[in-house]
């Protein structure tokens, strides 16, 4: 068996040769990745089943459990997805510039695969289907390596992509499934081979991978996003938006974490945005300010239950009593510094805030540039947010969970990246290509130039 | 007076103002700079002549004395180029996707500054106009470090540079100017405040920091360009461009290191090439298969001296006798490993290869991935190399000197970087510029489109 070091090696090589491979050829291995997982699907469920069977012998929690599982719908998806991709533009050969530096002497900047990719990602089968075929289709070789609670499934999955990638007569090397957790390691120390890294998981593990390699890493290790309801929010669109973000999958990246209330609006807009939250199931958490301005509004009766607590949230007896009196537990008071905090769960922290420019700070200060939100209709309000959030997203009255590549329609994600330089935001297609440049001339020497016996004329074609 | 991490705190909280000015307002900062450089052309002319007695007295080479100088011909051209950059369009701002994801919900992809550059640049006065230019144009905050050798010459121009954008109205601690050596470590511990690093320099310096920070980094350690002539390459055309990109400016990264000679053609066309490369004052080194053929060429007199040797060369009787029997002596016999090597002088690594394939291999595994090119009249061989070398720049039948930014026509560059993310190549403008997503809407959320009650229609605008 080789070592991941070889491999990377190999594939260092085999990489110029899939990036030369033609989009029919690639689009050709998605298609026959959608045929093989079909006619395999019994022997992949099979794999599946007895992953699951493991995690529960193992103890994992049922919304794990959920993930960890590959069904007859889960495939569907992929094989949907798969063609979905397949129909995309080529990523690959587009001509970005075309200059003509002086007679004779091209400029063309043209996309390239960024080479070779390890991508390693949470326990989750249709992620192995997804990657594979995202790195195809933009012409990357990639090393994968997926959560060890799916190990067999995406060993199933694996063989099958791996068996269609050959037959379309993409490289050999094309890709390879890391199987080992100690081969992560390994990963990192291959930057003379491996051009990117995208690490998926917790914000430790990206953390830990961030820290530990020279090769560049691409992705987020937290998403600590936010919504400022502004002097001008109308309560009506607000108040849903704000339970979806934070409940219709709190375990996601885009989730919101911090609710930020302007002042003028805070003693009648906080109880019942809080009432909608405690409703939907969320623990409250927020400064002695807002906590005490739930508490008067409790005591006077002020708030009223807003009418929309979201539809996702599983309600019950006791939330029903806090949605009547939603308050901050003496517990629950935060201080500063803890607004840094990504609870990934049903927990939100409250602050107050004089406007929109306390706000933006506040986002930039505490945040993870991911992706914040206003919640406003005042154009003036809305554009200085926009403009002054450092964010790979920044939302004007909608949800943050639509921070996602197929919200956007890209088809799919790769990741979402906080960092600034490269891609930013959902990654798609586009953030797996890097460009080239090439000058295609006649014998054209510098020293001509130089001597200004020639000249450049710059002319775009 | 204030440490580097203060200050690259105060930027951080002045980028998101620097990047909302207007395009007038960042021209205006440059015209400013142009004037005022103008205005007090004598205290700056006064100030790099000390500069420049106290390199002579410290015994600095001719060559870097000419490089230190800033004179009227250096501050026409700097006058110049700002003028150039304000004619060039905004790079911020720019719409790169403009999609409708459901009615009333839009998205946009919008360029925007990265936000705070630290740029650590070679000591010659007019890169720190230059740098400073790109940096106000694009709307980021910079920390500027010059070399130390025109310390007094980046002073003066600091001061007026630092006047010109405050009167512009440009936010207080957009630039910053770090002085002392000992900064540069305190900047690379920045990461926090930083956005990016763009390090200029020797390849030891270079190197350094990208090992010391964990800021991203852009730029390029070394510059090992190979010209490869094949089968087919046109003499007439092929030699003055081996010698114009060896010598019209030897110390630059993209000048040619190592010359691959097909062996088809090596009996006559080497000689001819070394031939010219020694008229022109170049040391041959290369395998002792080429060591060997060279003798035998000045052994029966095979070669003839090439028509046009480079018009910046110096020749001299030693080098006429040398051009006469162009060999590479015993000790100038290269091992494998030796090729890897960036002379920055006048040396030249010379191999023979069996073909095009050959060369690739030898280009991507032993060059840095920053220029190549194929002297060819073969149309196939030349999309071959050009498809699978993996640089950033891959040329056909031109000088490599020709990868820079002014010679593309991006106005300016404020370094090449041979990384893969982000800008590749001569970077310009557009290297400094990311992008945020905008997105508008009227209250959606994401539940809606989860349950299936809404659907995205993904609409291009």
């Amino acid at each position: 068996m080789s070592s991941i070091r070889e491999e990377a090696r190999r594939m260092k090589l085999a990489a110029p040769h899939l990036a030369a491979a033609p989009i029919e050829q690639r689009n050709a291995a998605l298609e026959n990745i959608a045929k093989e997982l079909e006619k395999h699907q019994v022997e992949i469920f099979q794999a599946n089943a007895l992953d699951l069977q493991e995690a529960m012998e193992e103890g994992i929690a049922p919304a794990i459990q959920k993930r960890l599982k590959y069904d007859a719908v889960k495939m569907r998806d992929s094989i949907a997805g798969l063609r979905e991709l397949e129909k995309l533009d080529d990523p690959v050969g587009q001509v970005l510039l075309e200059r003509e530096l002086d007679e004779g002497l091209v400029l063309r900047r043209v996309t390239v695969p960024i080479g070779v990719i390890g991508v390693i990602f949470e326990a989750r089968p249709d992620a192995m289907v997804q990657v594979a075929s995202l790195c195809i289709k933009s012409g990357n070789c990639a090393i994968l390596k997926g959560g060890k609670e799916t190990a067999g499934t995406n060993r199933a999955l694996f063989e099958i992509i791996q068996k269609a990638v050959l037959e379309a007569g993409l490289p050999e090397h094309s890709l390879f499934q890391a199987q080992q957790h100690s081969e992560i390691d390994e990963l990192l120390a291959c930057d003379q081979d491996v051009d990117l890294l995208i690490p998926r998981g917790s914000n430790r593990f990206v953390r830990y991978i961030m820290e530990h390699t020279k090769i560049p890493v691409m992705g987020h290790s937290s998403g600590i996003c936010h919504i400022y309801a502004d002097e001008k929010a109308d309560p009506e669109k607000a108040i849903p938006v704000i339970v979806d973000a934070k409940t219709q999958y709190p375990a996601a990246c885009n989730a919101v974490e911090t609710l930020l209330v302007n002042r003028q609006i805070a003693g009648k807009f906080l109880p019942k945005a809080a009432s909608a939250l405690a409703k939907a199931g969320v623990r409250l958490r927020g400064t002695k300010e807002a906590a005490e301005l739930l508490e008067r509004a409790a005591d006077t009766g002020l708030w009223r239950a807003a009418a929309n607590p979201g539809e996702d949230a599983e309600t019950n007896h006791a939330t029903e009593e806090s949605a009547k009196r939603p308050r901050i537990a003496p517990e629950d008071i935060m201080d500063e510094e803890d607004f840094a905090t990504e609870y990934n769960d049903l927990v939100i922290s409250i602050r107050l805030v004089e406007n929109v420019r306390e706000a933006v700070e506040h986002i930039n200060s505490f945040g993870s540039h991911h992706t914040d939100c206003i919640l406003t209709e005042d154009d003036a309000a809305a554009e200085y947010f926009m403009q002054m959030v450092d964010s790979a997203g920044v939302y004007r009255n909608c949800s943050t969970r639509f921070a996602d590549g197929y919200r956007y329609g890209f088809g799919a994600e790769v990741g979402i990246s906080t960092g600034k330089l490269h891609a930013r935001g959902p990654v798609g297609l586009d953030g797996l290509v890097t460009y080239k440049y090439r000058l295609v001339g006649g014998g054209q020497i510098v020293a001509d130039y130089a001597s200004g016996k020639k000249q450049f004329h710059h002319r775009d074609l």
